[in-house]
């Protein structure tokens, strides 16, 4: 069965990337969460990067902030899809900094990157990318967007009352 | 076998998007290409949104410039993966309208962005989802990403001589 | 006589939104208020799109966040005069992509911009567009605009004192 | 009839503006174009924004670039709509400085504000709002988008070929 | 005796000006308070602009936020050289619009522009325009200046300990 | 009578600092013209900050570019008012740099700061400030004013015909 | 034994650089602190600038907000490595201008920029010259960053907890 | 003696970072010049990075434009001072993803910026760096200032003229 493997680069950055987490959940799709630094334990980005595809792992979900490196270098070390979260972190400006060293790899590498703080959307984007060859997720991602409309229609008919 | 649609808002993207067709052709994966507007043809958009996955499609592609609303209208009728590729059309104010309108999804309904006129990327991205299930073509990618290696290692030889 | 509709993306848009309601019931124009996601109701969006002039509507006023598509597919569907309202809602990166992926849409689908969060000048533009056809809802905008005046010309008054 | 007023701040708008004059003639929707700079000649801009719907002007179109005071400054001075077209004008640092300083006018005195260089736009805009009173020139429009549908399927159709 | 002229687009912007007064002030230089609105009192921003030189002021300074016009309208209006202050309005985008529409005067009407909410600064500048024609203005320039430099030094002082 | 220092970082600024030349001479103001780097000339810079005021200098303007330095340390160095010039240098960042590292000066120490490659209009501000205590100069102002508006109306009436 | 001069141009940006002493006093590296401004203590500045490789200082640290040029300045008059500190003050533009006027400098003067309110950064940089000529520091580098890793993986235990 | 090792992410960036060569050849330090790109060939840059300080390397300049991760990546490996130039790329976004992405470096690993294709900044940062522990290396920077100066002098001197 598939599994996503959700990474980020310091436990500053989980409140956000929970958000991925529980979405996956949701979707019973297995994943497998770790702290990643680039700038800090190159080492271990280096071994998550180049083995992550031969431990059973479908896709990566990278999150980071600032100057954000991990979802790239991530990207560069294995040829598994990598969906990249830009991080609003402390010390990032409004959220640039973040949003164009994840957004703008070069020819050859990409990162498929999601909103600032979208890690909600990183898990859902992940369960899609697992439903484009399994069909009973795609089911699951057929439902969530029912229940997505539903919701629009019943805060309509508040207004509208 | 997996089929990628790669769409488009203008004939005029098509010098940009063509990359993305032609790393395609070069992993041998299926293509389906058309010129779906979002702001023009809002009937296509939706017949093409709602039934893509039904014609067995696995992965879309859109590119957009300016206010682009293609990719995300797509992910807003479709259960697939959904990749978006922000054009710097000739209108747009320097790619950041492209860029910000295609990334900012709201929760629930992600785009997989890739950097400005990142089309080869866009098909590399879509080529790794099929990846992610297909082991034939996870080694294509492998052997993609090696030749990638070469061709740094060739230039810096020249560099050092 | 003339209708505004005025739609919405989310009820979390509501408190913003509410000034353009306040304003042209002030104006005793009447209005008809609706929930339309782009995202999460496209149905609901491509059928308020295509019959809104026919159900008596004159002018569209729809207001969204973020990659905020609603103002720009109702323009792509309908040909009544829509207004833009940019929400700078929770995940906006400083209300930029709100703006500019309202403002910039494409040659030949015109959208009527107003400023981040200008929900109130939304409802005044709607009843000056009324207006340019009804000499009775002119003359109301005329006696606004003196109104305007009045306050500066008091608060003028107070600093000189 | 009603009758759109086409001002710019200079003379080196016109090829910009132009795109105005041009579509409005082709919904056969009578014009007058002028040259009215807010800052070279403040009279005549004053005397425009007082006049322009006692003269039956019913729509007016400012085009401006730089620091873009024509647009906002007709608004303040009319009651009628007015559509402001951020122009890039050769000094304007990338058209943000054209775009911000038309759109973002404070609460009671809206601009309708069109993309960079948008003066089509602006030109169909005007349309519109004839339009929403006026059936004739809305069944115009509705031709008129017909006719973009129809130019990109045939784009579509030499694509797939 | 020179006289500086100080007016601001709205009573909200007093808390900001406040400091332009207070400056002035403090090196006895005579002022008029006054609030003008470029966009709600047109007539009243004619006349001051027009008459400014006329009734004795020298130097005039204008504070506004968002689409910022008050500044470059008097400019336009008046021969007298005219400091623009850019207020962080409430609505304002991070202060951009304010700035960008108070610098970017075209060629032949100068706005000398100051920091976002530095009106402060605006006092001292129109203190300097008076003080360059003024000798006893100057000295007094020069004594502010050295007391600047004592605050900064007793500060050091505090820091090496 | 009144005289205006002119200065800049680098010969490669004059192309844009000749406008406020050749505007001051067409005023008959008397100007003097040097080249003056922060960087690369601080002893040059310091003196000429120091001494201007007492060798009969009245206004000084000051153009550079990137991290534009130079305003803002002969405001630091000087009493006498000093407009600054952003230069769009070769390496400038569109310009973003020049005017930010000019414009926001801390509280104490004003530049007066014009619009992006603007030295025409720090020309008239010079002659402005010294026509704000010198009739005869401030009637070449309102001569020079009338002059904008003659141009713009003739443009005018060609656009009519 | 090497010494790091750590100046900043008020005392309001002490919580800032704060980091750069402690993280330099935790490496036992001599230093420096001084207040010194750009804007009010030219002349202090001046001397710092030319003196500091003569009184025994081997690397300066400056730390500046706004129209930041105390950085550039000490780079101009010192033949030593300069490391700039933008420090995002009170009324910085989101710390834009103190990162641009701090980062931009023209050919022939560096400043070895970190990022906004990177004082901690600077600190470390400056150890990390020192220990590129001396073993002993290079080694307590090492050290450090070793440090760095074994709170990300002690972090990394928590998470899979 | 000193070595500087200077990478850069293509040989594409070679012309931008051949002033980097230059200037170092012409201050007769040692350099070592080589292609090694973070996306492409992260072994080599992991090996880069290890070994560098080993090897004799003093400091590291490093050049990379877009989702610039190389300077960042060999400071997170290195104990040495890696010296950033952010490239302004064909896919660059103004240059603002290259100097952010090299920038905004977390807490701990600092990497230090020079301006956007400033390589020959950091060709001189590098000498400094040097420098600040050789006497020969810091009088030859006294120099390079000295010339800097003459030539601005010499140009002074052609428009005073």
């Amino acid at each position: 069965m598939a599994k996503v493997g959700i990474i980020m680069g310091s436990t500053s950055d989980l409140p956000v990337m929970q958000e991925a987490i529980d979405i996956l959940k949701g979707f019973d799709i297995e994943i497998e969460v770790d702290i990643v630094s680039a700038h800090r334990t190159p080492e271990k980005l280096f071994d998550y990067g180049k083995n992550a595809h031969k431990r059973g792992i479908n896709v990566v979900i990278a999150g980071a902030g600032g100057a954000a490196h991990l979802p790239g270098m991530v990207a560069s070390l294995s040829p598994l899809p990598v969906i990249g979260v830009p991080v609003k972190s402390r010390n990032s400006i409004d959220g640039w900094d973040s949003v164009l060293s994840i957004l703008q790899m070069p020819g050859g590498v990409p990162v498929a990157t999601v909103a600032l703080d979208g890690a909600k959307n990183a898990g859902i984007l992940a369960a899609q990318i697992i439903g484009s060859s399994d069909k009973c997720v795609l089911d699951k991602i057929l439902v969530y967007k029912e229940g997505l409309k539903q919701k629009v229609i019943e805060g309509a008919k508040k207004v509208s009352e």
